[in-house]
């Protein structure tokens, strides 16, 4: 007898006929003989509808607030899960907030997980039962909801996974598997059916959408096998584990594009040393992460510093911005919010040199300017033009031969 | 300073501009110098949306999970009102389920009240801020999150006010205040400017809906006084209080009529001692509530006997009563759903006589025929039939001059 962790996302439990069917999943495998912990989201777009509710009333709603609030969805939705097991002939018990044994930090929004103790869960598991817990959230040492980011419930299913020692954390989704890029802007995008933890993360963190980058850390960290697969059909899906040799032998995964990000420009700042960090401390202390950052040569001792940020901490990062902006004499702030960031993803990168040119030369041919480069053992990525985004995409996968089976070279 | 406790039910927070108008209200008083405990139910109809969503999942939904659900919608509005003050600049935490303090028994979707501890929310108050508490609900001595019954935030509301020692429970609701009579079915109601715990305590358990029974129940044991108000206007309410001499003067306080019962008769089972205790024994190990019982004189050593019992109870009361009946060798089990009970409630008939007689007077003028009686010390109730409700209610009101000012004879 094994311990399997399945979630379910928003898409899939939005209505009583898809909490029915991913009851059915969960009844199954518990049927197989497995203790079963499933892990929920909010239906549908309830998280959205409860936000739009809240800014009615604060525009800036305080955080501890919005927590309470949101947490509530997936609260719904895990009470539902456990009334359509029951009516299955299945036990079922659902566990929230406190219950989950989830402990955070107190950054109410953007919690992170401090400790799982899973006491309460293995309780539920040991009496017979299907345990349902609440996405999303946990709690703070004094007891006070925390959410985990948006999209987090991924989070929560693989923290509680490598908690319990599961064998599995099974991802259902509204997409069948994770993809060499989105088939909506290339077509001849393929299904990934194996990736690694690190090429998973980085396709995670570029917003590749599928799993929360968090998530794929702490499957890594733990090495919780991780499948992503749909909630409406029984294909294969991608199964997300330890890099293993094979895997070298490709030398790009997959390809993406973003639109999340904002670039954020201090011009005329000095060049002189601990400015950069200056900078970007003042930026960290907001709980904002910066992404990529470009600082070209400097003229006359005065130097422009670009970086880029997620979008929604853009008010956070241009106050920073212009606060310590103005403390450096800087001759301005500016911010452009009309940026794409295309990337390429592959272990096979690491012990292969002329990624990075092809990359540059497919964008070139595509009449695509670079506005700041930045790369990893394993990812180069490219700021590019807002409006370049899908032209981008698309030369790149073809450049790397993605629509093709791979060859293993 | 003082503490008030101000409760605001689901029609006074439906939407923005309700929870807007609420927050206002707490906003004043906390200007006024007062700490304030504000406890709030679930958005309109929310409650409802929510069963019919775990209905069409479960017919019959375990209660736990129900509970789980349900409170949500609580949680909802507390942090939402919470948001509302803190825009007007009024520092605010919302607290649910075991945060509140409210611990109960284990019994799911009726929960009591064991104990309350106020230590968290006297914290809340401590640093300045205003409670806001989700109402309805509370935690099992496990954890579990419980509810209290529908209605039940009346009595979070007061049973936070006693343990807490406040000067006033303030109810608004989106009536004025308490009538003799339903005004929608007479008219002629007055409002009722001082009415006593036990008047209210009948008056509520009638459904004269204003205020949850619990929360005159524990209003009355504690001593605090409850004002029930509009929420949507400055009109003066009504005053819950202890009984003072002056009120013994006036012979009925009010008059109501509910549809919310059921009939239940078991014909034909041996009239001997201890049957009654057996048969309600067995009712009330289901934790059905039986209100009014009649056991006419037996023929032949048999008797039918009849009691009310909730409609919401009416499946598990009859499965009781079938359980109990065939053991008793009883000649069949009915259930007539189509009753009301019309009744009058007054402190002053304790030291009067006549009020039943001119009661039953009046019903027979208005050719409305008595089923079953039942009286307190405070009160006389007729059950009928319920196409006669307001006819029946009509003819009360009138024959007890309830709508002209009291004489105070």
């Amino acid at each position: 007898m094994g311990l399997i962790v399945q979630k379910f996302g928003g898409t899939s439990v939005a209505d009583a006929q898809g909490i029915n069917r991913a009851a059915r999943r969960a009844a199954l495998a518990r049927a197989a003989g497995d203790d079963v912990v499933v892990v929920v989201s909010a239906r549908g777009n309830l998280t959205d509808e409860l936000i739009e509710l809240a800014r009615k009333l604060s525009p800036q709603p305080p955080a501890r607030e919005l927590d309470a609030l949101l947490s509530t969805g997936e609260q719904q939705s895990a009470a539902l899960m456990a009334m359509a097991l029951h009516e299955m002939g299945v036990a079922a018990e659902s566990l929230a907030g406190v219950q989950i044994g989830i402990r955070t930090d107190g950054v109410f929004t953007r919690a992170r997980i401090e400790n799982v103790d899973p006491t309460r869960v293995r309780e539920v598991l040991r009496a017979g039962r299907v345990a349902i817990v609440a996405g999303f959230q946990g709690a703070d040492a004094a007891g006070n909801i925390t959410t985990l980011g948006r999209g987090a419930s991924d989070t929560t299913a693989v923290a509680l996974a490598a908690a319990l020692g599961a064998q599995m954390c099974e991802i259902y989704t509204d997409v069948d598997g994770v993809y060499t890029a989105d088939p909506r802007i290339v077509p001849t995008a393929r299904r990934i059916p194996v990736i690694s933890y690190d090429e998973m993360l980085e396709l995670a963190s570029l917003g590749a959408g599928v799993l929360h980058s968090r998530s794929v850390e702490i499957g890594k960290k733990f090495g919780v096998p991780i499948h992503v697969r749909s909630s409406f059909t029984d294909a294969p899906g991608t199964l997300v584990v330890q890099e293993v040799q094979a895997m070298e032998k490709i030398h790009v995964s997959g390809a993406t594009v973003t639109e999340n990000d904002a670039k954020i420009t201090l011009r005329g700042v000095p060049d002189q040393p601990g400015i950069a960090a200056e900078v970007f401390d003042a930026v960290g202390q907001h709980n904002v992460v910066v992404d990529m950052i470009v600082q070209p040569p400097s003229r006359r001792g005065k130097t422009d510093m670009s970086f880029t940020v997620p979008k929604d901490c853009v008010a956070e990062a241009l106050a920073a911005a212009q606060e310590i902006g103005s403390r450096l004499g800087a001759a301005g702030v500016e911010c452009d919010e009309r940026i794409a960031k295309v990337s390429v993803v592959g272990v096979g990168m690491r012990s292969h040199t002329g990624v990075a040119a092809k990359m540059f030369r497919a964008l070139a041919e595509a009449g695509v300017n670079i506005q700041i480069i930045s790369t990893s053992e394993i990812k180069i990525s490219c700021v590019i033009e807002q409006d370049q985004a899908h032209k981008a995409l698309r030369a790149v996968h073809a450049a790397f031969e993605l629509d093709a089976e791979p060859t293993q070279t």
